[in-house]
This record gives C-alpha cells, structure tokens and sequence, in this order.
C-alpha cells in the first residue's frame, strides 16, 4: 500500500482526500474523453480518420483504468468516486454538444489541452509515485498533431471555418472555467490542496491569479497553433 | 512481402483477392463492433459496466489495426478495401438498432459470435499465416463471459426479460443470415474460396450445408448460454 510506503503525505487525511479527488476528476474525465472521442470517430469524414479518433478514444480508456488501479490501491471505490464528478462534466458536455466533426475536434484538443494544463499545474503539489501518475496520464499520444493537422487542412480548404472555430474556442474556454470554478467551490480538500496547509506550500490568491495567467496562455498558443484568432 | 514467402497461395489472383476481401471484411466488422460497443458503453447502468464495454471496444479497434497492417503489407489500401463492406454492416445494424442496454449486450455476443463462427469457417481454406492472423483477430477476449453474466443477471432480477430478448436473438439470426447471403452473391472470389479450385478443396452445396447447420448449432448454444429459448 502506498499509504504505508509514502506515510509522510497520505497521514494527512485531507492531503489524502485531495489525491482521491484529483485522479477520480481525471479519471471520469478520462472516461468522458473515450465517449466524446466515440461519438466524434462517427462524424469522421473518412475511414482513416475514425480510426485514428477511436484509437485516441481506447488510449483515453487505458488510462483511466491505471486510475482506477490507483483508486482501488488507496482503498476507495473508484467508480463510486469517480461517479462523483459526472455531473461537472456532463454539464460542460450539455453545454458544448459539438455540431460537426470540426467543432468536435477543437473541443477534444481545446477541452483536454486545458484540462491537462490544470492537473500538471496541480501535479506540483502532489508526492511524486501521485504527480507520476497523474504526469503519465496526461501525455499527448499524437491527438494534438492530429488535430492541428486536420483543422489546418479544413481551414485551407474553407477560410470561413476559422472564424467559426475561434468564436467555438472562446466558447469552450468559458464554459470550462465556470465549470472549474464550480468544482473548486465544492471540493474543500481540494482547495486546501491549492491553498497549502501548515507544513506544505500553497498558493495564495495572487499565485492563483498567475496560475490562470499561465492556463489562459497555453490556451492562446493552442488556438494560434489551430491557425485560429483567439 | 507475404506474398513471395507464400508463393504457392498468393500466386493465384483470385486466391489473393478472396483473402483480401476476407481480411477487409473482418476489419471493416471490427471497426463496426467498435462503434456499436462505444454506443452501447453510454447505455451502462454502472460506471463499471460502462468501462467493460470500453475496453471490449478498444479491443476490437486494437484487431482492426492488425488487419489494416496486414492490408497494407499486401500491397492494398486498407481504408479503401475496408469501406467496400460499409453497406452491409451498416445495413444490418440500421435494422438492428438496439432498443436498450439488454438488447445491446445480446447484440454483440449473437452478432460477433456468429460472425467469428463464419470466418472461423473459412478460415480452415486459407494459407497459415492468413488464418493464423484470422484466428487471432477473432480471439474472446472476455467479453463474451461478461455478456453472458449481465443477461443472466438481468433475467434473475426480472423474468420478462427473458421472452423478449429470445426474440430478438432469432431477429439477429435472420438479419445477420440475410446480410451473409448478400455479400456471399456480391464476392465472388470469396465464393470461390469456398468453392474451391482446380488444386484446392472447396466445398460442395452439401457441405455448404453442413456448414450452416454448424453455424445454427452454435447460435443456439449461445443463447442456452444466455438463458434464453431459441
């Protein structure tokens, strides 16, 4: 058990409950991601890219079952933990219900590209066998090159579609936000993970406030790098 | 190339576009039983039993690489072949559209085990590597055994159940029968495969028979194993 193996962090309950809480956001979001992933592969133009879409679907999978591995390693029930974040996410989802195979796919890399900012951002205040896990869990299997790629050539082909997509990539950053800030409301661990306690650093409100600096940057360079305004 | 180190086989043009047809067709059903699974997934009445079918997706779409691989090997576009059987699978599951999760479960344990009963069967006509590459790609890997305990689950909590789901088993056999003959009318190489050759046994109209009498066999057998009448 890793609790016995790394005592220092996991004696704090809170710090315990703020790890249970991060890998089962990721890994729901995980599960979520397999889903949508699905459900774009069926609006894939050709062949070729379905199966790419659903070869990001399975590799989304394959890492949320390492999650669960973890959840059930620190004694918890991981799909009844992970069930406790559905409604943040299906709400996002409810929200950002993509009308084509482009929306689609700058929702997946927009989504995810600022999802996974939040977790590495987080990852720095976690044991490092957590931060491992949580690091390995975010790695880009090649989704983002596909992605630029085919709105690149989409965008080529019909220059209407860029002003369209940038609107869908403002759109998507403020829905993400308003869910993030909800979740943060409702997570107290998780928050005094952010905040720091008495012998762990945190981040105070001018921290956070560059916290976001940074996500809202990589944000701006992901939609630079789809050839879109921000 | 495969087709100098089988040279014997692969000599024959017809030989070689059967087995091209065959591996495309087994792929382009690999990469249906993908999508139909992923679908299905959204319908799990558990976040665990909505990760089982996930992973018995991502299966499927693992097998339809190994095939595209070998696709390519042999000198063809495997998107291209591949898409020659879209119709027919998609036919068949635009008049077998699951109604909910019981008839979703039922659908790919009849549906796959049938089609995998099917190449099973032909395989026993093909060169070593082919059918070795066959066999594998037609591998259970545990999903038959997790349909089979869901459904009997299922009928244990609500007897009803059983009725209307041997029904639909006996729908799936009839359309499933309906789209074989089909692409056995439209693929003559395939056919000829079957039919055999000038050095190579094929079989005649009894053994044909004898063929689908083992196919029926079988069929049954699985819903025994459901619990179901047939």
């Amino acid at each position: 058990m890793t609790a016995s193996a790394d005592p220092v962090a996991f004696s704090d309950p809170v710090y315990r409950e703020a790890v249970v809480d991060l890998l089962a956001a990721v890994g729901y979001g995980e599960v979520s991601a397999f889903e949508r992933l699905a459900e774009d592969a069926k609006l894939a133009p050709t062949l070729e890219d379905k199966l790419a879409l659903g070869t990001f679907a399975s590799q989304q999978l394959a890492k949320a079952q390492l999650i669960c591995a973890r959840l059930a390693e620190l004694g918890t029930d991981p799909f009844a933990m992970m069930e406790t974040f559905r409604d943040g996410f299906e709400r996002f989802h409810a929200h950002t219900a993509p009308s084509d195979w482009w929306e689609g796919l700058v929702k997946a890399y927009v989504g995810d590209g600022l999802a996974n900012d939040f977790y590495r951002e987080i990852a720095a205040f976690l044991d490092p066998e957590t931060r491992e896990l949580v690091l390995t869990s975010l790695e880009d299997t090649g989704h983002a090159g596909f992605v630029v790629d085919r709105v690149r050539a989409g965008i080529e082909a019909d220059h209407r579609l860029a002003g369209r997509l940038a609107l869908w990539g403002r759109r998507l950053m403020g829905e993400a936000l308003t869910e993030a800030q909800r979740v943060a409301a409702d997570r107290d661990a998780l928050s005094a993970l952010l905040a720091g306690g008495v012998d762990m650093p945190g981040l105070d409100l001018a921290a956070i406030g560059r916290m976001f600096a940074r996500l809202t940057d990589r944000h701006v360079e992901r939609m630079t790098g789809l050839g879109l305004e921000h």
